[in-house]
């Protein structure tokens, strides 16, 4: 048997730090419920040729699966399977599956995990959990749903540890009709090396456009655009004074406008109109959505999303929907350093044993406890109380339980950061309402 | 591209069956943490040579993954990984790895995913939910946590509308000690024969063994002692009854009754003392559990577990633990149809549009009660009222919202259920408690 050992880009948390991460997760489905967002989840997995040709990388990064010891022949009889590597194709298929069974517009979230074979570095994993809104319709989806999504995320980031945080949003048009409007016919493409800009820088870009078929004056004129980015609508009037014109541009001017203008309304200095940002998947039609950490920009986008208009389709109805997910594991794994828990442990409370004979009323004591919604637990084995003081205090469990025993005849419950002792009865008793379950806390700055 | 169809064993739920799947993984993780278990997540692969050779039929059903175009070689480089396929293995070498950063006895919980690529039948799936409780110590683990796990599983479960249920006890050292005591040598493959009592009956069981080497006295006997159950410490007497003796066996008695004893104590009717009980996993040394629903005992077990003295072990420092799983997706399928959701949405309160130019104002006042904890929706469109209501009463959704507009200068809420209407302040509403999450309500019996 190998040595056990991390695989790489297969993270995992220590307990301290699952409480935070379960946190960030309680708070973010809170917000999403309370947005009228109601939850599903898909299969792991979906058969690989739904996954693949969705966009640049991602064929190569599909995980397939296979029986460790297949009948020969077993994969040509059924479609080979892969792991989903995002929760927007499984989410098209669900609707298209269940399009008779849902009501629509539907609104959903999705929490799971993904998986991509790419080679693991900073804030990229080869598992990693999703958080996903998305609301889809039938044959057409209202534009108000592309501004209200952003405006759910912020809720959720102003509830969390995060520090400030801005929403980046671009239309698909607007590089589309702007490029078609010089002529430049290969957009997908075009978008592709402009997605690159952060990573890069303009040179670069440039060369890379040119290289695959632009001339420098086009590829200037696409970096122009790129590089237009204002918290309020005045894009639009710099965007016309690069003086080209064409139909899809226009609309997508309009479009993200419209967006930007509600954002403004509803949530100030939330969003930004940033020219340049484009999104690697393929299947985005319209709004397309980034976030970054203030501060931390170079770390990437830790929320991204957009609007596509026609990835569930059965070839007789379309649903189209916008959707945008949190990158979980990526923003933990940037901001976990800066957070803790105040416990490793659920337990408020450990009940101590004088003697192993009392472990019957030690699990009473505990039962009374639970009862009213305290967590607990009965201590490993009876020992002196100054071992069992330390055992809590080694987990930052705050108070152990003393039952009633030979001469002292109450029960009592110490608080072991102060000291302080008192009489207490388990179907009273109820600790402070702070310490009842682990806070997540910020280290001070500095630390 | 495939048409849009289910994937044999790989089940998904619809919003409202999802929303009673979320209750059940609410008050699983709820009862977990109340009874002091940390949650932790592992990763969704291991090494393949870490899943393998832990019982009769895992190894084949072990889905391998790897990149769909990974260079050639890439499988020799690297140690190829397979998902797991319980949340046990995954446990103990998380255990191994962490050893130094935990706290022993480490108590921990886990809701994950598992696959296994067996034939999918009723109950029997290739993707299902787990939800584990271990409780795992350095070196030696005290025998009272085998009584404490059932205990767990019990408290939640008596939360939970599944009706009655039996939690099934038995000792692999029972059957190892009277095999070992009557001249039969190779206990795992008896075991495993034994195992299929339920299914196949005692006469093909009988066969079996004697297929397998037994005479058939020794099969007899071996079926005598798996035909044993009881509800109290009586067992210890009808095995001694047989005539088999071994110091095994012995043991093995002594540590049964000591679970039912404490079963018997803290929740009476709840543990059996069931002899045949044997568990596929070959990891399992000592206590082993089963549950079954009452009344559908051929379903076969929804709970399982067991003791585990060396699974976790880095040759120098043993781990030895004991676990019990509730297999979610295999209680739900069965249960179900007997349940609902009272709506398919979290939102309470569908606030309602005149005009689409009131949709600043009727997010306005969503933002109010979303303040106050509670879930809601603005109008897709603005449409005639009666349009509205019966699109909250589609999902479920018990009130709507019809903020100030026009003559109309109050807020106002109607309860769509009575007809009830009445003025109302977004800042101070409520929704009666029971209307504010949906409920998860069993059917009446006999629809």
């Amino acid at each position: 048997m190998s040595k056990v050992r991390p695989i790489s880009g297969f993270p995992e948390w220590l307990p301290g730090e699952r409480i935070v991460e379960q946190h960030f997760l309680d708070v973010i489905r809170e917000t999403f419920e309370l947005h009228g967002f109601a939850s599903i989840q898909t299969r792991a997995v979906e058969p690989v040729e739904r996954l693949s040709s969705q966009g640049e990388d991602t064929d190569k990064e599909i995980y397939a699966i296979s029986r460790l010891s297949a009948p020969a022949g077993e994969l040509s009889r059924e479609s080979r399977l892969g792991l989903h590597f995002d929760l927007t194709v499984p989410f098209a298929r669900y609707v298209l599956e269940n399009a008779g069974k849902l009501t629509f517009p539907f609104r959903r979230y999705q929490i799971q995990p993904v998986w991509r074979g790419e080679r693991p570095q900073e804030g990229r994993f080869r598992e990693f959990t999703q958080c996903d809104i998305d609301i889809v319709d039938v044959g057409e989806l209202a534009p108000h749903y592309e501004a209200e999504l952003p405006l759910v995320v912020a809720d959720a980031f102003s509830k969390l540890p995060i520090g400030p945080f801005r929403i980046q949003v671009n239309n698909r048009k607007i590089p589309e009709g702007f490029y078609l409007g010089i002529g430049l016919t290969d957009v997908q493409t075009m978008l592709r090396i402009v997605d690159k800009l952060d990573k890069v820088g303009p040179d670069p870009v440039c060369d890379l456009m040119v290289a695959a078929g632009a001339t420098v004056v086009q590829a200037k004129a696409c970096l122009a655009l790129a590089q237009i980015n204002t918290p309020d609508e005045s894009f639009v009037e710099r965007v016309q004074a690069l003086g080209v014109e064409h139909e899809t541009l226009t609309q997508g001017l309009a479009e993200l406008a419209a967006v930007i203008r509600v954002g403004a309304q509803q949530a100030p200095d939330l969003m930004v109109a940033d020219l340049k940002v484009a999104r690697g998947l393929d299947y985005y039609t319209g709004t397309v959505y980034e976030t970054q950490l203030i501060g931390l920009e170079s770390y990437g986008s830790i929320c991204s999303g957009g609007r596509y208009d026609a990835l569930a389709s059965d070839g007789r109805t379309t649903y189209p929907g916008v959707g945008i997910s949190i990158g979980l594991s990526r923003l933990l794994a940037k901001i976990m350093p800066t957070l803790s828990a105040s416990r490793s442990t659920p337990s408020c409370v450990l009940v101590a044993l004088a003697d192993e004979t009392d472990r019957a009323q030690g699990m009473g004591v505990a039962a009374a406890l639970r009862q009213r919604g305290i967590p607990c637990e009965v201590a490993p084995q009876a020992a002196k109380f100054g071992k069992q003081i330390k055992f809590a205090d080694r987990r930052g469990i705050p108070f152990v339980w003393f039952p009633a025993s030979g001469d002292q005849r109450s029960d009592s419950v110490k608080d072991i950061r102060s000291g302080a002792q008192a009489v207490a009865d388990p179907s009273s008793w109820a600790p402070p309402a702070d310490d009842l379950r682990p806070r997540v806390m910020a280290w001070p700055s500095g630390v």
